[in-house]
């Protein structure tokens, strides 16, 4: 329709996405982009499912994307995440701050009740219009959830969203690696009994900008910043050296400290780390998209049954890289 | 030299493996069967290069595997998994098996020393020649670590050990799923303070065939157990309903009940499941093989340089999508 436009000159061409996307997509995309939550609602939506439809939606947003502040918040459960959050959120909005959230839900439909019943109340909390909660549910392993969660940090981005706040667990199954799709890093911890630090045991240590100590009311949460410390003291001085913030979601303590923070690793990061970052992660993207893409082309062409014979293959006793140099020397030729 | 053998009978070719290994390798791979300890030892550090070296190793022993039973051991920081595990050393040895254990530590070497300590604990404690514990250190994200945890339990299973325990966090960075190494999961859970299962909201419920609430001398486990219990039963009856332990790792509580549930379990699934299953993970392996060998084919063509540039593309504002298209287009022609 508008091919004599600059952006749809080019050769139709499977590949290319923006190039040749039905009305309706482009539709979409204006109206995200011109901030209707209905929209945008919808956009997470086709994200969600991380096929071809979401490709090229995504494709239309990409260029608009890159203002917004990315920033993970993660942590064992139990550690007061969502509650942390909501109270930040009330920060955000104070300061003028638009807040999309995605919330990365590992448990399944039976067990999800406790953390959507957070959610819920959470939503209600923000009938503010500056604010957009959005769940994301697990579906089987791999990358559907983490493309899904990156592509829906660009939705927010490119509807002008200007903290886009990723929650996880940061857990097992779920496959989601928290760097690859945030810039600020909120290591959430509760104090506990003993000496342990769940997220230092939970290898949480090395992707932390901040550690909220969260729960700060508990009473116990100045041992746990002390071990925190002095785990941290041992490393020594680095490029940027994560502050401990005492918070509690219950009164407040520590949030406005806990967004400054945010703020200041911002700033810190600046124009060239947070290109650097940038460009790290659209490395790691590109890999993992090519590994689908490669995969998803052989598997059309040995097909399916081949794989089924390979593993059969491997129950006969025959290992599986002898099974897969097979499968590449007849798909190759 | 031994081309006249049967297993050497093949034409040489770069990918088959086994077929043109060399004698060092065939050496290191009889006697890790003959059950030298030393050999063991230094086929798992192959392994954990995860490397061309390693592949040919495992050419060669795994034809001789099979015969191990499979047992993950997981849990969030801090619920006792190593003491939980020395404790069902000293029964499976009561119970005359032979114990080989990965642990799978996902924190890095400045935090480690807490969870190393454990493990030389460990190691101190069972001098026995029917145990061998072997730490299995993560390295960058991806792909590698699951690859050498995989190939160590093969190692263990040739070399003739009973029963091969995984002990994983399975938490966050690792990207080790449990289940492509263990034929059964056993979830553990400490007894805390609130309502909270931290094992149902880390995603770990799907994946558990036992229960061991742990440190039951703690006071509040059969709160903790009730909780789990009655989260289990609203999914109603299954064709394996995972049994709930309480044991304690000071006391040796439920050490032995735990250790017959296992059993229990692994009769249950019987030839059949069990065949089943390994052809399942055989499946889920040779995908992610393919996928890494057909991304290595293809940046040893298109070329490190030509990723940067792509990357460089999508800073500037072009979706990766569209970059991986075009990518591919280079590579296929």
């Amino acid at each position: 329709v508008d091919s004599a436009s600059g952006t749809t000159a080019e050769a139709p061409d499977e590949g290319r996405g923006a190039a040749h996307v039905d009305t309706r997509t482009r539709d979409l995309a204006a109206r995200v982009r011109a901030g209707d939550r209905r929209a945008l609602a919808r956009a997470l939506s086709i994200v969600e499912r991380a096929d071809a439809s979401s490709q090229a939606l995504i494709s239309l947003l990409f260029p608009h994307t890159g203002r917004a502040h990315l920033i993970g918040v993660t942590g064992v459960g139990g550690v007061g995440k969502s509650s942390l959050i909501a109270r930040l959120v009330v920060e955000w909005r104070r300061r003028g701050k638009r807040v999309g959230i995605v919330a990365v839900d590992p448990t399944s439909a039976a067990t999800g009740g406790a953390l959507l019943g957070d959610r819920v109340r959470m939503e209600e909390l923000f009938a503010d219009p500056g604010v957009f909660v959005r769940s994301m549910a697990t579906r089987g392993a791999g990358g559907g959830l983490a493309r899904a969660t990156i592509d829906a940090t660009r939705v927010f981005d490119a509807a002008g969203y200007d903290v886009v706040v990723v929650e996880t667990i940061g857990v097992g199954q779920d496959q989601l690696d928290v760097g690859q799709v945030a810039e600020t890093i909120v290591v959430v911890e509760a104090p506990n009994l003993g000496d342990d630090v769940q997220a230092l045991k939970a290898g949480l240590r090395e992707i932390a900008d901040l550690y909220a100590v969260n729960k700060a009311d508990a009473g116990s949460a100045d041992r746990t910043v002390a071990t925190l410390r002095a785990m941290l003291a041992l490393e020594g001085e680095r490029d940027w050296n994560p502050p401990i913030v005492k918070t509690s979601a219950a009164t407040g303590e520590g949030i406005t400290e806990l967004a400054d923070a945010a703020e200041t690793h911002l700033a810190w990061l600046g124009r060239e780390r947070r290109a650097a970052r940038r460009r790290e992660r659209a490395r790691a993207e590109l890999r993992r998209l090519l590994e689908e893409r490669l995969l998803r082309d052989l598997l059309a062409r040995v097909g399916d049954p081949d794989l089924t014979t390979a593993a059969t293959a491997v129950l006969a006793g025959t290992d599986p890289y002898r099974c897969v140099s097979d499968l590449l020397r007849r798909y190759h030729g």
